[in-house]
């Protein structure tokens, strides 16, 4: 029987970081607590990253300080102890680490080798334990890069392993290019989740190659019930210009609902949060459901 | 292991009869022979059915004469005897009957009721088999209908044994209105292929709430190793305007290649037939992964 499904919206951080537009704190504010009128709960609210790599972010410890009355589960994204000590420092609750399924991904994005980054993400994620802050750790290109090509399930399973017997609170396979299709991710998350259990596990997809919903049916039928989306399809990957970016929120919790799983999520709601994040950023709105969605919600219909 | 996969284009008919614009024979002639090239066997080339209703559909009979010399499994619709006898007088080899899982539908199609339609098909698929032609039986609105909303798989099960046991080629279970989710297609299909094998089933999706690609996945994951597709996405259903329509036929062969599978069809002449249908319809070329494959196509990277 169907149950519950959370849902992590990273658009507010890897949705605005790759916009040509950059917003202030307080519209960054303004669209996270649009996604909590819609329920959502789980929200990556910014990063503590170098202002010169991405100037987008700069200002998370205020837009921290702007939810400081809301109810939600906040993570903030570090790249290093550097990184780490500020979020720390501006009261965050969850950090986001970022792990590589391999070492082209690892050395373009942050000039290191994976077991280097692995390395650093374990000082990491003691000191986290010491502080009594949690820890989600993605693992991105967990199928294929676009340097080195596809990434041995075997590779994934041993960070993952790693990761998890460290105690991070979730390993999230991240398809970080939109590559995956519905029957790697079968394999990979049915591996993974009768190694670990589903609760530790989340998948976060890019629709590049407009695979997204399917790759996320392919994870629920291994277990996982948790999943990264992006509101209005924000995101984009460097790698792939012009192409969709994050599987958008409405479209998975459309999905989602449809088949009776609970999201806590209000569509109408979503949809509102939808246009803002498109508003705000100069974009059309996005998801690939949209023209029904619009249709359905004007109609007052019942969505299953 | 994955194994073959037999796409039927339907775009020549389901895709044309839903544009603005209609086709000449010699235009219809030469999207088909593109189909061909792009290595499509199995194409839905038109149907006999009232000039009036279908004004796009004229001159069927022209259109297979156009293709005496062609290698390929073509079908004709036809909604009645009178439609059955014009296409056999026309040289076709296999006809499409449609099967309605409601009333509504069935009322609002053909106005009748869907047993009154199962006796004219009965009727006809006696006449076909005595005259050594083959059938496909669609069953529209198999998940959910517009007017009398979902529908009972046990409805959709008993119609499909009727019409096997009565010896049609392949009963394809169609998601008319786009309306199916995954979960769904899961069940009904898992349902049908353990009581007929996987043989005598396809199935029809549209890609209206952006499931089209999930409910492929679903499909497959159930045995079902046929599907109906439209060259570039046309189609669309007159019940959601503005919508997209039926799942394109380049987005099915891209993820089923990716998986493994062997559709027999070349991609980069599948994008060359895509927009020869984008042209001829006045249409910029649809299917969601266009932008991912032009990219990759131009590149002449490896698929997987």
């Amino acid at each position: 029987m169907p149950g519950k499904v959370t849902i992590n919206d990273v658009g507010p951080r890897d949705g605005l970081q790759n916009q040509a537009v950059r917003l202030s704190v307080e519209q960054r504010v303004a669209l996270i607590k649009a996604l909590l009128k819609a329920g959502l709960r789980h929200i990556e609210a910014g990063s503590f990253v170098s202002p010169k790599a991405v100037p987008a972010m700069v200002g998370t410890d205020r837009v921290l300080d702007g939810l400081q009355d809301e109810q939600g589960n906040f993570s903030v994204l570090v790249p290093n102890m550097k990184g780490y000590e500020l979020a720390r420092a501006a009261g965050a609750e969850c950090v986001a680490m970022v792990l590589y399924g391999s070492d082209g991904m690892a050395r373009a994005n942050v000039n290191m080798a994976r077991v280097e980054v692995e390395q650093v993400m374990e000082q990491i994620l003691q000191r986290a334990a010491s502080n009594g802050i949690r820890v989600l750790a993605t693992i991105a290109v967990a199928w294929e890069c676009p340097f080195d090509g596809p990434v041995a399930a075997d590779t994934v399973a041993g960070i993952a392993r790693r990761f998890v017997q460290l105690g991070v609170d979730q390993v999230v396979l991240a398809d970080t290019i939109g590559a995956a299709n519905p029957q790697q991710v079968r394999n990979l998350t049915t591996m993974l989740v009768s190694e670990h259990g589903a609760e530790r596990l989340a998948c976060h997809f890019h629709d590049t190659r407009a695979m997204g919903l399917a790759n996320v049916f392919a994870a629920l039928e291994s277990g996982i019930r948790s999943f990264d989306a992006s509101i209005s399809g924000l995101g984009g990957c460097p790698f792939a210009p012009g192409a969709s970016g994050n599987v958008a929120t409405e479209d998975v919790v459309m999905m989602l609902e449809q088949m009776g799983y609970d999201t806590g999520i209000d569509l109408r709601e979503l949809m509102n949060a939808s246009q803002l994040a498109a508003n705000l950023t100069n974009n059309v709105p996005g998801g690939r459901a949209r023209a029904w969605l619009e249709r359905h919600l004007d109609k007052k219909e019942k969505l299953a």
